[in-house]
């Protein structure tokens, strides 16, 4: 196997690339020949290399958790918990953060050549799962030498492949923080899934996923695709909190189709401002890879997927999340607790939605310390 | 004002057309010249026309609310409540039910002739209000002498329209039964709106509006609108129920973006069969018009828009309905409440969401049987 690790001009951070010697399995039975990964690392790995944290992102996420985004500009998405004096702390940790497998920020995806043909995949890219994004993960991990994550941390599709380590590789995981997450994508979850794949299909522009060669961009679908999600990463009281019923500055209603309502001209800006930075075909596959995410298929049940583990488990939910309600929580628990894992679990009570894992939550901040602290002193850290 | 009431050949059911000497006036400050209202009645009205019985559509209904509609050939869509030996019985009641203004089955909206251009309305076609639809059918509730209805029942868009009536017109409104529904559009809902408006209009066959003149249909816009749409007329319960995480025919996941699991192959069919009987523009005007009702903002507040009232009202809501919650209700029964109006509330415990006031709900033909039994009595009628 030919590794190459190597600083990227285009994109600040690290990247692995694979060649073909050593293809990556993939759940399809398909298998990925030559591939890269971009990813961020900050922080130091320690002699035992046993301060590894690993942060992994959601659908739209990518691996600038704690620095400024090269292509938006914006800060780090998760600087509030990650940086310096932050809970998660460079000084204490090495922290590792990679785009996913499949995404469109430098990690392999549909966007990318096809070695076979010297165009881009486009829908022949393969399709991939959570398992095969955290396969992938693996490779990195392997690469820096760590037998054992000290923790692996992530929020929504984030949570589903922190499951998928501890399920999949549970002595690899010291602890395992899963956020506003669950053991499977519900049936609700998969309709608001459908709804944006079938809006970024129906654009014409999409030409059947050639828009890279055709040189055209399904802006349009993909926008409207952003727009029903974006709904569902709020709450109504968050949204009517922000909101309400509140006009645009004209006092009165316009009687006509333009955005007459501030909510309606929020959500447009963030369809147009998600098509500048993300790929359809990417929203097509990653939404995919959540909707397939489902332990109990894979493991037998939810408790059989964590049966043995000694991974210590510090779960957490949002009171007004209800694409991750904090049901789902529980039934996670309820499965370790069947099988005897060390687990905590904190509803943390807020009216901003799913998006609260995102955000300045100083309970979230708390919880996660004090779990941290706890599990460094156990494993030995200081 | 000339009027002529007439059965027409296209459509079962009546129709009122009206020239252009008593235009309809709106609350845009514009008006409606000509303007036809297609209708349906069944039952006689009694000699005092003290039995009349007005039903108000939702969205995407029409008035076919007891028989066969003749676009779909589907059994009228409140046809278990309506009808002989119904809870609303063509036997003791005069019952009357209109295509609502703006709609697109035989009711003037955007898709009929504007007789100023001689070409279909497209976005030409006025924006209207849920105050607009009912002072469209006080016209035929006027043709027909009837000045106090007995009752006026709708669920949803249906009931904004029910409280719309005993709003405005109050003395003509002797029992009223809004079904989940709200004094004002919230916020989310408005957001779910506006994205499904945005998938029509980013539809390049939508055409700004002139696809009928250009022979055209933005039915793949149109179809993603109705999919995110009916996402919010279930709940998380009844999907997972009905679903679940269940696979089409073949056993094991396609790994591709077919319809793999059964809810997104409903999800598909809902959206593909509307296509066929509902017109894209339609589809904006009357989410527009839901958007805009707001009783404070016409009345001053929900209170003062009852003051005085002596209608008797009926309200009901189902306990999963996320789209116009219970909550939602309450807030109606404490502003009648504050004006010490005549209103009895039930909550009917479902898992069906805001679809169950479509549905065969026993408990809610019960509430209903009750009440109009009980206002029936107090009106004189046996």
């Amino acid at each position: 196997m030919t590794t190459r690790l190597q600083a990227t001009q285009s994109l600040p951070g690290l990247r692995l690339e694979f060649d073909d010697s050593q293809p990556l399995p993939l759940d399809s039975g398909q298998q990925l020949g030559s591939f890269a990964l971009q990813f961020t690392t900050y922080g130091t790995l320690n002699a035992d290399k046993s301060n590894a944290i690993l942060i992994c992102h959601a659908l739209t996420g990518d691996q600038y958790v704690a620095e400024r985004n090269p292509v938006t500009g914006r800060e780090g998405w998760w600087g509030s918990l990650v940086g310096p004096g932050r809970v998660i702390d460079p000084e204490h940790y090495f922290i590792i953060c990679s785009n996913v497998l499949g995404g469109c920020l430098g990690s392999t995806g549909p966007r990318d050549i096809d070695p076979a043909t010297g165009k881009p995949y486009g829908l022949s890219f393969p399709v991939i799962t959570i398992g095969d994004m955290v396969r992938a993960q693996v490779r990195i991990v392997d690469h820096f030498g760590i037998d054992q994550l000290f923790a692996v941390v992530g929020g929504s599709m984030g949570g589903m492949q922190v499951l998928q380590w501890a399920a999949k590789y549970p002595e690899r995981v010291f602890a395992a923080i899963p956020i506003a997450t669950a053991a499977r994508h519900s049936a609700q979850n998969i309709a608001f899934h459908e709804v944006g794949r079938q809006a970024i299909m129906a654009d014409p522009d999409w030409r059947g996923g050639r828009f890279l060669e055709e040189q055209t961009n399904p802006a349009r679908g993909l926008a409207v695709a952003r727009m029903a999600a974006h709904i569902t990463y709020l709450s109504e009281p968050a949204l009517h909190r922000k909101f309400g019923r509140n006009l645009q500055e004209r006092q009165k209603v316009a009687f006509g189709f333009d955005a007459d309502f501030q909510v309606e001209s929020y959500l447009r800006h963030q369809g147009a401002s998600f098509v500048d930075r993300f790929d359809a075909n990417s929203y097509l596959y990653i939404t995919r890879a959540m909707d397939y995410f489902d332990l109990a298929a894979e493991f037998g049940s939810v408790p059989a997927a964590f049966k043995g583990t000694k991974t210590r488990f510090c779960i957490v939910s949002f009171s007004s999340d209800w694409l991750f309600p904090t049901s789902e929580s529980r039934a996670l628990v309820h499965a370790l607790n069947a099988v005897a894992a060390n687990v905590s679990f904190v509803e943390i009570s807020t009216d901003k939605g799913h998006d609260a894992f995102l955000l300045d939550e100083p309970e979230m901040f708390a919880v996660l310390d004090g779990f941290l602290r706890g599990c460094a002193q156990h494993r030995g850290l200081k």
